[in-house]
C-alpha cells in the first residue's frame, strides 16, 4: 500500500511574503504536500480574533506541483477556518504558523496570531505548531532553524499530539544550544505605552512595554531557556479551566 | 480606620454604548468607584488581540462622584493596558468585562474579547471576571442577572482569585435555576462558512457556524449548565502550558 503524503496547512500572522512564512515552507516542503493560506498583509497581535463584522475572502497567488499558496482577508485564525471550511478538500494532518518575527513565549502566547493559527488548529482536532524566532526584524536570519524546524515537525507528524494540545515553538536569535521542553514563563508587561501626543493633544499612546520574567528561579520556563541559548517547546493546552480552583469555588458561592 | 472603597475597572467588548456594559454598571455601582474604560464602537471577536501598527486614544465621556467614563480607540485589551498604564492613579481592586451580548462559554473563550479583557486582568495581577449572556440581540434583557452579578462580584472582591485564574461566566436567557462552577466545554465549530459571492466571485464568505458539543454526558460542561438553564461560572487559567505532556514529549524528542 502507497504511503499516504502528508498535507500541511501553513500560516502566519505576518503576512503571505513576510521572509519567516517562506523560510519555513521551504524547510517543511520535504515532509509532505504545502498549502498556504495566510494574511495579505500583517496582522501582528492579532491573538484569536475574528473579523465578524465584513467578509472574508482569500485570492490564489501561484500553484505547482505539492504546493498551492493563497492569501486570505481575514485574520491568521481565520485562514485556518478558511483553509479547513470552504477551499481544502481533505483535513490537513498538521497546522503550522509562523514563522513568527518575534517572540511568543511566556504570557505572549495570548497576544499571539502565530499561536493563534495553533489554537485554532488544535480546536479542530489538528495536531499543530506555532514557531517563531526572537527577532523581530524583517530581514530576520531563519537559516539555523531549519533542522530544528523539520525534526520537531516530523516528531508531530509521527506520533501526532494530544487532543487539546498544540505546541508554542520559540528560538533564540544565534547559535542553539539544544531544545528544551518547557512550561509558560510567569511575568509581566510593564510600561507599556509611549506617549504620541497628537496636535498638542496627550492621550494618544504607542504600545510598548517591557516583560518583567517573574519566574522562580527553577529553569523551567520558555524565557529561561531562550535566554539561555535553548530553542523553547512549550505544549500548550486549550482547555483553560482551572481544575484545582473548581472545589474551592463552590464553597465561596 | 475608614474602609477603602474598591475601585473597579469596567470594559466590555460590544463598545461603550451597548446596552450590556451600561447594566453592568449599575449592578456594580453600589459595590464601589468605577471607572470604565471601554472601546469606542463593538469590537466583538477580538479576543485578545492588540493594535500594534497605529497608536491607541482615549476620551473622556462623563463624570461623576463614584464613577467616570472613557471610551478607547484600541482593543479590548488596549482598553485595560491603557487605564491601568497611563489613566489610573492607582491599580484597580477588580477587573470586570461584559455584559457581552452574546454566549462566551465553552472554546468561545478564545475568540471572546470580553474574557480577553479578564485575562489581561488576570496577567497583570488583579482580579478579573468576564460576564456574558446567551443573547446577541442588542436589546437583550439582562435584567435578570443583577443579583446574580451583584452576588459573583462580592465573592471576588471579598476572597480574590488564585493568582493566574479568572472567571468566564455565562448566563442563560430567561429564569437562572442556580449557579453552577464548570469545566469548559470540549467541541467544535462547524459549517463556519456562508457564501456572499460579490460580482460572481465565489471566494467571498461571511463567517457563521454551529457549535456541535461532543463533551462526556457528565453534567459538568459549562454548555451543559447553560443548556439546563443554570449561569456557568468557569474558572479560567492564563497558565496554557499542558504539565502532564512534558514529560512523554521529552522522551519523543
Amino acid at each position: 500500500m502507497e504511503k499516504k503524503i502528508p498535507l500541511i496547512l501553513v500560516s502566519n500572522d505576518d503576512g503571505v511574503h513576510a521572509k519567516g512564512i517562506n523560510e519555513l515552507i521551504r524547510f517543511l516542503r520535504p515532509l509532505g504536500n504545502i498549502v498556504v493560506m495566510a494574511p495579505d498583509s500583517a496582522r501582528s497581535g492579532s491573538g484569536c480574533a475574528l473579523s465578524i463584522t465584513r467578509p472574508v475572502s482569500y485570492e490564489q497567488l501561484s500553484e505547482e506541483p505539492g504546493m498551492t499558496v493563497y492569501s486570505c482577508s481575514g485574520t491568521p485564525v481565520e485562514c485556518i477556518k478558511l483553509a479547513c471550511g470552504a477551499v481544502l478538500d481533505r483535513e490537513p494532518d498538521l497546522i503550522v504558523g509562523g514563522i513568527n518575527h518575534g517572540d511568543n513565549s511566556g504570557t505572549n502566547v495570548h497576544y499571539s496570531g502565530t499561536m493563534g493559527i495553533a489554537i485554532e488548529g488544535c480546536l479542530k482536532g489538528i495536531p499543530s505548531i506555532g514557531f517563531s524566532l526572537c527577532d523581530h526584524t524583517p530581514g530576520a536570519d531563519f537559516g539555523h532553524l531549519e533542522a530544528h524546524v523539520r525534526h520537531i515537525t516530523s516528531v508531530v507528524l509521527q506520533y501526532g499530539l494530544p487532543a487539546r494540545t498544540c505546541l508554542n515553538v520559540n528560538f533564540p536569535c544565534g547559535k542553539i544550544k539544544g531544545i528544551k521542553v518547557c512550561e509558560q514563563a510567569v511575568g509581566q508587561w510593564q510600561r507599556e505605552w509611549d506617549p504620541c501626543p497628537r496636535k498638542g493633544e496627550a492621550n494618544y499612546f504607542w504600545l510598548s512595554g517591557e516583560f518583567i520574567n517573574t519566574d522562580p528561579a527553577n529553569g523551567k520556563s520558555d524565557n529561561w531557556a531562550l535566554a539561555n541559548g535553548y530553542a523553547a517547546i512549550t505544549p500548550t493546552t486549550v482547555d483553560m479551566t482551572d481544575y484545582p480552583f473548581i472545589d474551592q469555588l463552590k464553597e465561596r458561592l
